[in-house]
């Protein structure tokens, strides 16, 4: 594994700043290298950065007191939710303060008229639908951790049902952000829609960060579907998968979920979560609504998938069925884990419009299958996203270059498509090599906006924005 | 009516900035009166201002070209779209070029697989569904107006079937647009989702030109729905219609339109456009779907509407009812004209939470009656979103300024119950005053942000980010 691309913060800064914030926090500040440890680290494959301090917040104006001490020092400022990002988002790349929110976890207020909420950003998106259940209203988005609301705003993050439910994107309605230099705002009100002034509860989704910290989110909700069924269809090949998803959305049908797992992921999750699937490109799907709804859109499906090469469906109608479905799903990860021991998972996602899905899946799989490569495939097909989980020996330096490099087209492939680098993992510093080629001169829009809001370059720096020799931090 | 906010551009930089572009577009370049005057001017109350002079941009390079002379001189860019704004956007405030993209009105690629288009911002809504029927595609969004594909993103325009659809923000996928520096930018791919950097896109959609001219915009369509279905239902008080839509949204129907309209407002429908229906608050509905799913939409509406004072719904399923009653509702604006002959419209826009949308309205009500003034009500009512027009006098000073101070009134209340000052007609100049109210902190973000894009202040100044004595165009 290749090193963090670190440059470490001149120690005097960082001694200043953790005298002055040590009064503050005592026992809620740490240096102990486990500690430390544990923050510089997400879930991803890229090499640790550990910050040089912890402070625990536990209320808004703890996270403005921290910002502060930061902002007079020179010093960086690291959000912390739960750790489980996938591409280095937490790391300290120029050391500095992580702050983590994990703490902050209390729902605010909740409105069932209104269908929202507003939670303190540590709040899980697992303690949010138990806390929702009783209200028969639910939070769809589901990235494959239990990850922090905050953090998932910060990522723009989404999962398996963004096909019907949208991304954090939709989900967000508003944020408190506290700002580079301590300032706190609220992005926006909240009513449903609104025309004043710019979108800035859409440019801090998905900043991962880098122009503030976010200490409050305000989250559209949906009612729980009297109806939900769950279904599982293998095909006689991925083309006729994908085409059949595509028949699927243009037809209207309102699928809540449809899964692509390639063959190799399906003989994985049979290993690991002991199925008797299929060994094939398979669609597993929901659907979302009253009972002839239901009925009405799987008659549908079922159809559009014989006519591209799908098999019967196998239904899980009860929620225990459909529990362990989906379990498999969720267990994919861990199931491509165990198809080699011994091996690192290293994941990766891109997005195209889905026209081009089973073109990029194609010519990918034949870039694995050309270079050697073992690396299970799954993609939110309605939307056009998918992963691959590069399974590796780490002490293997010619194959952790060959991963490198089929990630590296996998991406180009992905832009010449007109596609994204990430589809919902975002840019951490691990996808930053590819922010050029995406955006071009848009990258220096983003820049502009950085060095606005965040001109002493102190909130998360090295992520979406490049560092430069000139900046930040070494005025 | 009062005079618009103007400071005049400096004669020198005017002729400087037309003495250039005038070579560069002959007759394409206009400062005759009228022309100006027409391009100064929206479809609001407010006083209009001339720009200096007309250019008619052909492409995105006659787009850089003015960008790029104006940025030289230090002159004002106000684009222009069909000036069917309602805030006053385009008025030149400080002087300087129109800069009209109507004739930029080619559909550049449309992509039935993927449900997206992208068009010149010229495009109108109109246009652009004609242009799709024969794919049995559409595009929802739907102000009022015909208006412009751009000038709908720049002011983030939304209709009456936001409520399932989404309004701009929702809808566009990616936006080319010239910077005040005049580099052409692109601020997203064509994937359905990404987590790649800075959300430009939805930065861009709602900035009313201020940050930069949209030269292209790429939408997402919808598969034209197997059934449509239209009714009206009227109810015994505006409390009943709209716990009837809450209800009707927490039991997941998918409405494709819920808009209410006041006793007012039918009683002028009636009289302009020779119907029958009830003098009473009434709901006018549309659902999207299969038969079945239609059907079933409309037996649970049909419920909840009986049990909160609704009368029996009166339908509308073939396709010329259909469109007759749409039509009433689209002309609901003369109809209220109508209601006062001689009398001016001034239209103006809200949106709150749902939860507080009965109370918001019957408040304004009672503030309408206490102060003898007539204004019509019609309201996307399953956003929070509703509209007033003031039917005044526009020679009684007295009534211009009561109905002014009721305005102010409606924009507190809103801004009280944690609503917007604009839910669609967006900021313009009418609804500058507002903006600290409703943002507070947030506004000099704002400011920040624009200072960053447009550091000498040139793209539609005044608009958004206020004025101030220091800034711009003085340097």
């Amino acid at each position: 594994m290749a090193a963090a691309p670190v440059i470490p913060l001149d120690p005097a800064r960082r001694d200043a700043a953790i005298a002055r914030l040590r009064p503050l926090f005592g026992e809620r500040l740490s240096t102990a290298a486990a500690v430390r440890e544990q923050h510089g680290r997400d879930e991803s494959w890229h090499a640790p950065a550990p910050p040089d301090a912890v402070v625990f917040a536990e209320s808004v104006s703890d996270v403005q007191a921290v910002v502060l001490v930061c902002a007079a020092e020179g010093v960086p400022v690291i959000p912390f939710g739960t750790g489980t990002s996938l591409e280095g988002h937490v790391a300290a790349l120029r050391g500095g303060i992580s702050l983590d929110v994990s703490r902050m976890n209390r729902i605010l207020r909740l409105s069932p008229e209104d269908m929202d909420v507003t939670v303190e950003p540590g709040v899980t998106r697992k303690a949010l639908n138990a806390h929702l259940r009783d209200q028969g209203l639910f939070f769809p988005i589901d990235p494959g951790a239990d990850a922090s609301l905050g953090g998932m705003a910060s990522t723009r993050a989404s999962g398996t049902n963004a096909v019907r439910y949208g991304t954090m994107r939709e989900a967000v309605l508003s944020l408190e952000v506290v700002l580079a230099d301590g300032r706190l705002i609220r992005t926006a009100r909240r009513a449903r829609k609104s025309s004043s002034g710019y979108d800035l509860t859409r440019l801090f989704v998905g900043s991962e960060g880098t122009l503030g910290v976010i200490v409050s989110v305000t989250l559209r909700l949906h009612g729980i579907p009297e109806r939900i069924a769950s279904a599982v269809c293998s095909f006689a090949d991925i083309g006729g998968a994908v085409a059949a998803t595509i028949e699927a959305i243009q037809a209207q049908v309102p699928l809540a979920r449809i899964e692509l797992l390639d063959e190799v992921q399906m003989d994985a999750c049979n290993r690991f979560s002991k199925l008797d699937y299929p060994v094939a490109p398979t669609l597993f799907l929901e659907f979302h609504g009253s009972d002839a709804a239901v009925e009405e859109q799987i008659a549908t499906v079922e159809a559009i998938a014989a006519h591209h090469g799908g098999g019967s469906f196998r239904f899980a109608h009860a929620a225990e069925e459909r529990s362990a479905l989906w379990q498999a799903r969720h267990e994919a990860y861990y199931a491509a884990l165990a198809l080699r021991p011994g091996a690192k998972g290293w994941p990766t996602d891109v997005c195209v419009p889905i026209s081009r899905l089973a073109e990029c899946v194609l010519a990918t799989k034949a870039d694995l299958a050309a270079n050697g490569l073992l690396a299970p495939l799954v993609g939110h097909v309605g939307d056009g996203n998918f992963h691959l989980v590069f399974l590796v020996d780490p002490d293997n330096e010619a194959e952790l270059a060959a991963a490198a490099a089929a990630n590296d087209r996998l991406v180009m492939r992905a832009l010449d498509m007109d596609g994204t680098c990430s589809g919902e993992h975002g840019v951490g510093y691990g996808k930053m090599p590819f922010l050029l080629a995406e955006h071009g001169e848009a990258l220096a829009v983003m820049g502009a906006v950085k060095r606005a809001l965040d001109p002493a370059g102190i909130m998360n720096p090295g992520k979406i924005v490049p560092l430069s020799p000139s900046w930040p931090l070494n005025g």
